[in-house]
């Protein structure tokens, strides 16, 4: 503790400094935590990039997570738990838990304005193997199950939550023995600045009607706003 | 030990019997391994089928490969180390392997003679989380390594190994800026028995065809050629 403290004092560990706030622990090898926050971009790499870090945090995170699902959930099947930590480890979700525990002031690279925010979800992935090189598999279990699943999810908000209207309406219909059918009403503007119409179809009915970049995303608000309509 | 050689004498054990040649270990608790074995076909399930077990060993069997791939191979990056990873965790190596360790004796199934080969892996999966609930993740960390990772899989070989020939010719031909492709040539049979004969192209010139029973294995068929004639 005295060691870390004079630590603190000295200027020159500002990422030290930076770092307990998240983490909330005093690593034994900060080298690990600096080659976490490295991105591929940077030319000098001193403790090298994060990319096999993050191989190997991904799944350290997906394991304790399916542990984790596995015994608070002893009822629900496989079905139930893989839709649910699918959604906690989607990229989506990581990229934003990245910035709410403010990661992203830590991320060193050199992409300038064309960052991704999956470099942030890589970074969190990343420090889950620095957490775990350097702490153990209990300590690093513990953290993910302390500091990330427990404050930022919730399990039953998690069960029913929507993450694709499109499979939710899909199994609706399936379900209630339904035809339905997504059709292209449009396609317009140039070849990188496309804007598809899609329809959503009950028999031969147009319940639903949205535009968007893709057919993809053109798909998936038809089928909210079906959803909506029809309070599935 | 005496009292599991008081257990192997009673012929109510053979379930135990059967077991021990393949775990190689005495279980503490033989319901997590008796769930392991019983598919979700089984009408009398007395301790529940495999499938939340299945969910559990199949993260855990990837974090350890992970980990075990992360340590041994230090020089190789994410890319080729997930790459291997992958070979090791298709469906088909754990199919494969299940059957391979005899596992495909204890499964039981109501399938008949329906049964796909996945069910075997399913069960290898589901196995694994039945030896780390009840042995614990030490000791089940050291089975997958010494038990199944070790004596099965050698990492240069699975290093060289290709996957999939379309991949690797599709690499050789960007690699080498070739234009390329895949054409349906003909079409065959009733819908449930159709075939597929493919041409692989490369600018004009038809270099390799193959015929199969759906249009990837078919393109699978003539890349594998392609790949043999032109010894890429």
């Amino acid at each position: 503790m005295l060691k870390w403290l004079r630590q603190l004092s000295s200027p020159k560990d500002s990422f030290t400094k930076e770092l307990y706030p998240i983490i909330g622990f005093i690593p034994n090898n900060i080298e690990f935590y600096h080659q976490a926050f490295c991105h591929s971009s940077i030319g000098l790499q001193t403790y090298g990039n994060n990319e096999r870090l993050e191989f190997l945090g991904d799944s350290i995170l997906n394991s304790v997570i399916t542990e984790y699902l596995f015994h608070k959930m002893p009822n629900k099947n496989e079905g139930v738990l893989t839709d649910i930590r699918s959604k906690i480890v989607s990229r989506k979700t990581l990229n934003t838990l990245a910035k709410k525990i403010k990661l992203d002031t830590l991320v060193q690279t050199n992409l300038g304005d064309k960052m991704p925010s999956s470099v942030y979800g890589n970074a969190f992935e990343a420090l889950i193997a620095a957490i775990y090189l350097d702490k153990g598999a209990e300590f690093c279990k513990e953290f993910i199950i302390k500091k990330i699943i427990e404050p930022h999810f919730c399990l039953n908000e998690l069960e029913t939550e929507i993450s694709s209207y499109k499979k939710h309406f899909i199994h609706w219909a399936q379900k209630n023995n339904t035809n339905y059918s997504f059709k292209l009403l449009s396609e317009t503007g140039q070849a990188h600045n496309k804007n598809f119409e899609i329809g959503l179809f009950l028999k031969d009915e147009n319940i639903a009607t949205a535009c968007a970049g893709s057919k993809k995303k053109a798909e998936e608000a038809a089928a909210k706003k079906a959803c909506q309509a029809l309070t599935i």
